[in-house]
């Protein structure tokens, strides 16, 4: 049983910047993320894309926003339960929580903020019968270490980003990579689409196109795709087959879990916490909805904060915070790191 | 009479971001601050301190957050009344508003925010019975223009940061340069105090310490100052005398602007817009406070954020705004600029 202060749900920049607002106030924090890395969209979706409107960046690429929000809150070491999505949630009788993932991993907490963002990403699949027969057995829907690719007959399927990065990305590592598309056009960075023909022409990366795998054949375990390709079809051996046809966020087991739901996302009280209407649990980020709500990253950020105050003030109903800024009371992490303004000096002259 | 959508009373961050916001919005900005910068705090108070608490920046110094602010916000070309302070307001009959400066400039617009801080920032006087007979006449509480004091004979007087830095500067600008504190201890960074007792053995500062300015001595133009040391009081000639005691924020003429004040703040509506209870008339950042209001540059842009869509909507009561991620629509400047992502190709592969 993993133990913490504030359980987060979603590791985006809200989330993560959470941690860091609540270490100030000496709470610990733990994240759990669907995804295998956090930063939420922009490490998965965006992370090369620019973000104009985070205050302070003229220009910020969604990746680095995370990396740097990664290194301002290192000082509060947060736990990461990654790669597994918040599943069921039970309440204690003392107010406090147990949230359990699909994976069985339990966290208990006094405090649940949710921070999911649109929801947790679930990959759009392709209307292949039996495909969830080999969902991992052969067929993936999300690289999360491309080591298991090492030495093995892989078959890419996307005409997107995902799908050209990763198969110039695996060229490298496994023994062969096929990638099927639907049509002759890919839509993807510019260089990404170069790199890729350079590939084909170098005979490092098979292309069939425009095709569809409309089958999968194995027993126990992925062997073949069936591949139709104009008026023809035929078989292919593989040891993985990778549908890379985006992910779309789904609310997924939190829309069951008893809160106001509105528009597809978390009501919260905006005149003074984010809190739901479950004392204790939060919602902030692009995951809540209230009147004038901004689906912005920037919003996300004072959310988490004055969620953190509140919080505080559920765990310590006595003490009265008194909040000291940062500059003048510096950053104490719990790793014995201090941050601190170069200290004034009284010093004569003679 | 100069004209905006945006009229912002106070430059500093919020201020500054809330230009960016509205340029999002095609709306311009004008800001008027009664200190000779813009940035605020961040540039008058602590332009060198590092901040911990901005989402994204592990560290990042006061003046370099006001620095990037600017370069954000410079494609939405805002105006700046500098050096003034917002004095007077009047409602015109179509519901929009002349904001005068004590100087008397001039500003006309539909929507005014108010993002004054802690309040302008008002220099602390020494308790000499006519200095304000002097203001302006070689008494300077704030230096605005360095040349102002080239060639000239200048008496600092102050024991703090300011105080130290000024006469270190001025020792290239100045005839001659004379600090009166009085103590002999400084109270500042250690590099100023030591660059401060270095300048005095080279003969280019003199100091008169434990040492008090009594009294000042001219006719329509400041010509001496009464110097008090120990038992001993003498006089000694001298252009500007520049009492560096610190400011001390205070909410000024807004005060009396009919706004609901509370704790030296202003009541705004948290619930949806951060308006306060004059239609069209909004307050963001540290001025305002509402229940849970916590004084961080991180909520002052999110409360400017949500203000600027509630000031478009009231511009432009029958158009629907519909939000565009900046990854996405990028930022189109009022200059002409335009960035954005670099965009997706779609392109065959053969």
């Amino acid at each position: 049983m993993i133990k913490t202060d504030i359980l987060i749900i979603g590791a985006g920049p809200t989330g993560l910047f959470a941690v860091f607002e609540a270490g100030l106030l000496k709470l610990k924090c733990h994240l759990i993320d669907a995804l295998p890395q956090p930063g939420g969209q922009c490490s998965e979706i965006y992370p090369k894309k620019p973000i104009y409107d985070i205050p302070g960046f003229p220009e910020v690429l969604a990746g680095d926003l995370v990396n740097n929000l990664m290194k301002q809150i290192e000082p509060f070491q947060p736990g990461f339960t990654l790669g597994e999505r918040a599943d069921t949630i039970e309440k204690l009788d003392d107010g406090s929580f147990i949230v359990t993932t699909e994976k069985g991993t339990k966290h208990h907490a006094p405090i649940v903020a949710i921070a999911g963002g649109l929801g947790s990403f679930e990959p759009r699949k392709p209307p292949i019968t039996n495909i969830s027969n080999f969902e991992d057995k052969g067929v993936e829907y999300i690289i999360r270490d491309p080591e298991l690719y090492r030495n093995k007959n892989v078959i890419i399927s996307g005409g997107g980003d995902s799908a050209l990065d990763w198969s110039i990305f695996l060229t490298d590592v496994a023994k062969s990579v096929t990638l099927v598309h639907r049509r002759n056009e890919f839509r993807g960075a510019l260089d990404s689409v170069e790199k890729v023909q350079e590939l084909k022409n170098l005979g490092k990366i098979e292309l069939i196109t425009p095709a569809e795998v409309i089958g999968l054949v194995g027993n126990n375990k992925l062997e073949e795709v069936v591949i139709k390709q104009g008026a023809e079809v035929f078989n292919r051996e593989c040891d993985h087959f990778i549908p890379l046809f985006g992910l779309a966020p789904k609310l997924g087991p939190i829309a069951d879990w008893g809160l106001e739901i509105e528009k597809n996302a978390i009501k919260v009280d905006n005149t003074l916490d984010y809190q739901t209407n479950i004392p204790g649990i939060y919602a902030i980020g692009d995951v809540n909805t209230y009147p004038g709500k901004l689906k912005l990253i920037l919003c996300g950020f004072h959310e988490a904060t004055l969620m953190c105050q509140s919080a505080y003030q559920r765990i310590f109903p006595d003490k009265r915070y008194v909040m000291k800024y940062t500059t003048v009371g510096g950053v104490e992490g719990f790793d014995g790191s201090k941050k601190e303004a170069p200290k004034a000096v009284i010093k004569s002259i003679d």
